[in-house]
């Protein structure tokens, strides 16, 4: 990733990423056999590392921990090259295709624990999508960090965890109009 | 862009684009330098073209119409390709990273309008930023086209919908906690 970050994915090679890990090149082109499959390996170690689930005994809080988390570890420019690179490499190549979405699959089955206990605990309808509710917080940090190239602060993190939070527990500030 | 779905981006060439559009490749590449330049021209012309904003007298439905807009515009091989190479250029070139913050800033005030409206008839509250309501609409699409590679129903979308109207007009189902 150090390396990714310096050149760029246009100048990334095997050579360079064995010359800074201290290997010889076979060793690592040995385990991945293209730079795209080393790039996302890379890319879901540090995701994995990264956010850890929290427990916080509320959704506001646990949903708010878990925006802080990702804004934070999408925030460095190493990090926006590596996710660049693996939604620009895209549906081009199966195999990249293939671990993106089993590795979203596990990330989003691991958050939606957060909004699972909410239900236990009453705080949301029982019919609400656990994992729809990760992704309202997620996708507005992914989309300004890869789309919109608009800054993410805290004030924006803690404004859109509480209109998700609002929007399933139906705490809203309003009177809600059906009881006008 | 029908070029560029079938060849896709490592085969695009100003030659292809010519030879399609029955003009000599010189006046392709005199009006656009580069080749990610041509590319990120084709998209913003797609997209303003997409989505008219709707005005139908009611925050959800105008919502869903953005929504479903969205889904329709961005649910094409075409657009997903074009969508993954101007993210996967990304900030390496200054000159289209300004051209798509440019294009985006423009979307996003265009479609402001759809809560600015439901700010005036009181649907909404004043505080509300616009640009953040439009942008839980448009996120989860984006997200699942480009990075988790989640299909986009009509119910995800209208589901989507429901959760920020709920969030931002206080309607949501349940009792609010504070009144119990």
């Amino acid at each position: 990733l150090d390396e990714l970050a310096e050149t760029g994915y246009a100048g990334l090679t095997f050579e360079g990423v064995a010359r800074r890990a201290g290997v010889h090149k076979t060793t690592v082109y040995r385990r991945w056999s293209t730079l795209e499959r080393l790039v996302l390996a890379a890319m879901l170690e540090q995701a994995r590392l990264g956010v850890p689930v929290a427990d916080t005994g509320s959704l506001r809080t646990d949903l708010l921990a878990l925006g802080l988390g990702s804004a934070a570890t999408t925030a460095t420019a190493q990090s926006e090259t590596v996710l660049r690179t693996v939604v620009g490499v895209g549906s081009r190549d199966a195999a990249i295709a293939r671990a993106s979405r089993e590795f979203w699959d596990a990330r989003l089955a691991m958050d939606a624990a957060i909004v699972e206990r909410a239900i236990g605990r009453d705080e949301v309808d029982a019919g609400t999508c656990p994992r729809e509710v990760i992704e309202a917080v997620l996708a507005p940090i992914y989309f300004r960090r890869l789309v919109t190239s608009e800054p993410v602060d805290d004030d924006y993190v803690k404004r859109l965890v509480d209109r998700v939070c609002d929007g399933v527990t139906g705490a809203g500030r309003r009177t809600p109009r059906a009881r006008r």
